[in-house]
């Protein structure tokens, strides 16, 4: 199904009085405190957020998995979901696809549908986690860096794999998460393990055309329950440098210990040109994968400071790959989606607001009480009338979870595939 | 020094017109959605919390202390600090004492100073995990659940004498902190030392006058680093439950393994008629006493939408007794203390304007999506407007911090008490 | 298969003169110590670890699952497995079925062949954190705490089914592991579910067999990932309490938040008389259910140091219902579980070494320093050579993967069963 | 006072005969492995720790101190405490100082002395963390990093003129830990603090003499609350990369958040030969300074584990500096520290014993199992009669704690220096 220019404009004419009302008291506030209203909408239209194609579908836990009806089960399908959330919304512009669980059967056919919906082809993402049916040797003792050479052999070839179908989408990175390590102590050799993923790593950095960037992703734990190869920014970041130019550190928001202070991690990278990628989640204990915003915004505010200071005076950092990283395992996906896109603009909008000038002056001064009332007030600002005037510049909702409900997308879906579509991968 | 009604008019004569400004809109949009201004107001001006006596002057960590200036260092002092904190915001209602650190030595006046300044004594605390000069036993190796007869004696008749000092003062409660614990495995026996405390509670207990309550305080660790006597909810609720029913469990935010869900156990002990005092603060890593609101506002928004349901629908649960437990490491204790006022009476506010019903219809729904929106909705408002227009209505200031430094409360301070005046206690 | 004991009896040959040797030596010194090592021997041989029957086969995370050949798909097949750990050990007693994944078809069948290897059936075990095929109404979001009546309904008659099924075999005891809880702020109410929950526990507990006992599991996250309704040992003791006398409290080393203090939890319980069973595994960050003592076998030998104090001194706890409760991702699970077993007497073994007056001593002479030496003298003791005796004295192994390896016990399992035998359940 | 041969000699006649008959077991056992026993207690013999001088006095919390007689007040008090600990084991051979605390007035009296005790001068340590009386400028909001010029220039001079003591004293390397950071969001620009941080080090690097080295401390919090600038192994690795070849990243294992494998990052460190100091203590929760092994004895061996590998296999990082580095708090610190250096011993030996060749097959094989039978067999082995053994072939004490107790070196410290002598420093 497709969602409408006119079905939108309808939805949006029931939506315009109150959001008149409420966006016409926030721009006068904020014009009154020299912000240039225009200039942020454009900022947040700009903003584009990739869907992965895995997360379209139920997720589950290894306790088991309660599926959803009408989920995407062809890539076509994944790309039609991808386009109901960027009608909705104009900023989930993207689709980052899973190999091998996405490889096109027809990439012209892809091409041209992802075009019409206005999606574009994000980083790829190769799996050496689980074994493929028919696979030569198994990932079971891991991949890039296993002390098998049949493994890493097979686990590079893949990821150069990857690479070839990105390039023929026109996708310009690729991801690679590093599921590699060990559940018991001994099981690996700490030195031997890095040395061989850093061999690897070297030999799909090869491969990259001259446009693309590596990303490398970290996480402490899980699906290894001891140690991982990739545990933290200091090894991604060690591994990138190593790799080169184009090799980045990718950060995941649920890929840390308890507590750790990410917008500290974000912005040692970006003033080292070094934050490639980005995944956005929530968590409260582990990789939690939890709708973004859920649970810490004020952290996800916090982070989006970061974020907004390095894009502003990082030059030599690119902008980031954006992407929404989240398993549902009970709400519908693309209302958990819908939720996540609007609290990470809503993050963004809020650290837009920072009045950074009046920052710098209170740390100089050190007045911590100053600092810390300019970060809040732009915090508890509410911003959700800049973030649907954006969309609605865009062509795309003033509420898009109330104009996906009323036009009872759900049903349609379950309509065309049926209750018990299974999406492919997780 | 003391602010007067005067100063604070002219003060909020400057912020009049945007504050105005703000609340008219605030409050056309809350009408619209049939919240009552009125009655939210109401409640937000009934919100006291004490102020403890050793949160006005710097605190520190085992690694120094860096001073501040122009600190309280006589009981006296304590109260016209809170009564400045009461004179701007009108919810800074009442203190906190600690014995030994503030015995009064002439009760009348100190309870003349006190009215005269609005205040009412709070809970009162005892210390013993400290020892006292003089003193005929140390608390070294535990108090109250001491393997040493005499340690465990004297804490208990130091307990007793801390409630006889609050009777003088007209307090209604008294706070058992129990530091007590262990630094390696061996060092205590955990079935003795939790025998020897529910003993030493039922004489303090019993002690107890009819119309007074105890409440027990946990914390997993610190300053004890292997093990704390009274580590969690469930031994403080089981101790409470022993000693009677004018016995509570009082919670601190700050005293909690890290990723705990503290709103459940807010719940869990309002729904069994036991949550008795509140410790506000915030933190990232421990009991880091940081200004509340400034880490983690939304988990705090959180726990107050259980306390606002709690206050509603647990008629047997007293109205908890509020206090703020931080450590100004670096703020200005007063300047510090106005942010976590705010934070605490933002996060109220917030919780006040959670649509109950409709919650409650989607969870019966079972629309997640739905519940969710409904808590972001009343967190995301921007509800600074209604707590100014309480305090303005109670005689408080619209903007506390500002007019704090604008009428040079800290200068004066010094100026009154010299720069190198040293806060007793902590 | 079986394995003889002739086999066991070869097998202990090849090690005989290598463990006397050792044996000689540790007896030897203990004795100087005034210790009885017949007696130690007698309560090592005593000790008996229930297997559950979902251990048999190869575990998994969401990311997937890497299968092991030779799995046993039947419950006769796992009374099999179960049946070779015990002839190798004589301390796998017993088993622990799931229900619905292990009903037997033919009880009488199925008793037999436990009663000829030396099994019996340990605590039953309830499903409701997955749907069942058929099932008319889901588990989605709750069953025994659920806001839909029909969930509970559900859910209680599963119990109560569990309870006849586990009546039929001979067991005493139902261990409930409610995995209700939600993924995000709002979507249960909290006072409500616990409500529910303990209404569902009562009519549970109603059906109990007057000689029978129930055990109320708790977890603080995991497959729920915002809050779990039996969050703690609190709650799961504050339900306990209002079920009545034959509730008790299970508890999980692996279900705890990060730095918990479990040996303090299990010496409060058993104070209380109510800790009921115990689930053995080991985790460095979540639930991990590594194989036991592979992480930290210091904290196993405090947690065995305080589970031998309470049976000695707690005459009114009964004793724990002890389990293995391990996932075994990437080890063949019985070799697994053979670490897990020896790991577990180990620290039984070392607990039992504890000088228990001396320790009394120098914790009234407040020795800090005097009660580290004596647990830890304890704990560095070898005690292998004690494991190995009592073993052999019961009939089974000096060392029992040797044997296991030797025996080619996984080959022989793969020729009966086949490669891709599946096993039941996760 | 000073432990003289001769009571070395006496002490352990009465230790003799229980010595000679473990040893004799234990040393065959090991031949009969194949290992070389004399051979492992050359290396433990050759084992040597610092004493850092602000250990020798009690430790506190910011909760308060509890004082312990007979503490040494003078630097040469504190020699003479470290002399008594290298009599007693002969592995305490280094102190390691804190300036400003232990300037010395005369440094030939001080470097005689410490010859006499057999004793050399390890790393010397900074302190920006604290304000001098009559200091220029305040540490309050930084120092290295600092956004104020003269607070970095006051701190840099400072770590210049550290350097200079200890080139008098025969140091070799300086310890710089930085415990700036930030109590607040937005109270710090973390890219500027890394900047200033990175500069000031350069400074302080330019002034190293050619043969020191320079070791960069990590700690995630504490005693800052909300950030720390450098927070982690990986950025420590960063600027010392920067800095040059002799600079290091120093590991203090209780510098690191919940669940960390540090045994990885000291891999990763010594992989890349850049692992320089390493602090020894335990902890449970945080940075609790506890007694070395008290808490967590297995992961102490796993990390040195590695710290065995890389010495043999990473010839480029240099021997790590190792020191203890903990607070004792309720402990008599010397029979702490006592009880670390056998902490430290044990799981040294411990970690010799590991069959290197044949881990590495089973690493090879992926024999999980196996591999964890290989470590497990070091460590469950009672390396007690080697330590012993070692200790006693260098002049020491077979049980130093019991020779410490049996000398009464306590009250002949009181009877010296009286009761209420207090550490200078902490």
């Amino acid at each position: 199904m497709r969602i409408t220019a006119e079905q939108i404009q309808k939805e949006n004419e029931s939506q315009k009085e109150i959001h008149g009302f409420a966006f016409d008291y926030l721009s006068n506030t904020l014009e009154c405190q020299g912000i240039s209203v225009a200039a942020i909408i454009e900022q947040i239209k700009a903003f584009q957020v990739a869907i992965p194609s895995w997360a379209l579908g139920a997720g589950g836990t290894r306790f088991g998995r309660f599926s959803f009806y009408g989920e995407p089960s062809t890539l076509s399908q994944k790309l039609e979901d991808v386009g109901v959330l960027h009608a909705l919304t104009k900023s989930a512009g993207s689709i980052s696809l899973h190999i091998p669980w996405d490889v096109p059967e027809d990439y012209t056919a892809i091409k041209e549908q992802a075009k019409t919906l206005g999606l574009v082809f994000d980083a790829v993402n190769s799996n050496t986690f689980q074994d493929q049916k028919g696979a030569k040797t198994s990932y079971k003792f891991g991949s890039l860096s296993s002390i098998d050479e049949a493994s890493r052999v097979q686990a590079i070839a893949h990821n150069q794999e990857v690479i070839s179908i990105g390039k023929k989408l026109g996708s310009k990175s690729i991801t690679v998460w590093l599921a590699d390590g060990a559940n018991f102590p001994g099981q690996v050799n700490f030195q031997t393990a890095i040395q061989q993923t850093e061999k690897s790593l070297h030999q799909i950095y090869a491969d990259l055309p001259k446009d693309w960037k590596m990303f490398i992703e970290y996480k402490p734990f899980e699906p290894n329950f001891y140690s991982t190869v990739i545990q933290d920014w200091g090894t991604s970041f060690m591994l990138a440098n190593s790799c080169g130019k184009k090799a980045y550190t990718l950060v995941d928001l649920g890929h840390h210990l308890p507590n750790t202070n990410i917008e500290q991690i974000v912005a040692t990278l970006m003033l080292r040109g070094k934050l490639g990628g980005f995944h956005f989640n929530d968590s409260k204990y582990g990789d939690d994968d939890l709708t973004v915003g859920s649970i810490k915004p004020y952290a996800l505010f916090l982070i989006f400071n970061e974020l907004v200071y390095g894009m502003a005076n990082n030059p030599e950092n690119p902008s980031p790959a954006w992407m929404i990283d989240a398993s549902h395992n009970i709400k519908d996906p693309l209302e958990d989606l819908l939720q996540s896109l609007e609290a990470i603009l809503e993050a963004y909008a809020k650290a837009l607001l920072v009045d950074q000038l009046a920052l710098r002056e209170s740390q100089k001064q050190q007045d911590v009480v100053g600092c810390q009332e300019i970060l809040q007030a732009a915090y508890r600002t509410d911003v959700r009338p800049l973030l649907a005037a954006a969309r609605a510049k865009a062509g795309g909702c003033l509420n898009p979870i109330h104009a996906y409900r009323n036009l009872a997308v759900r049903s349609k879906l379950i309509q065309e595939r049926g209750k018990h579509n299974v999406a492919s991968g997780l």
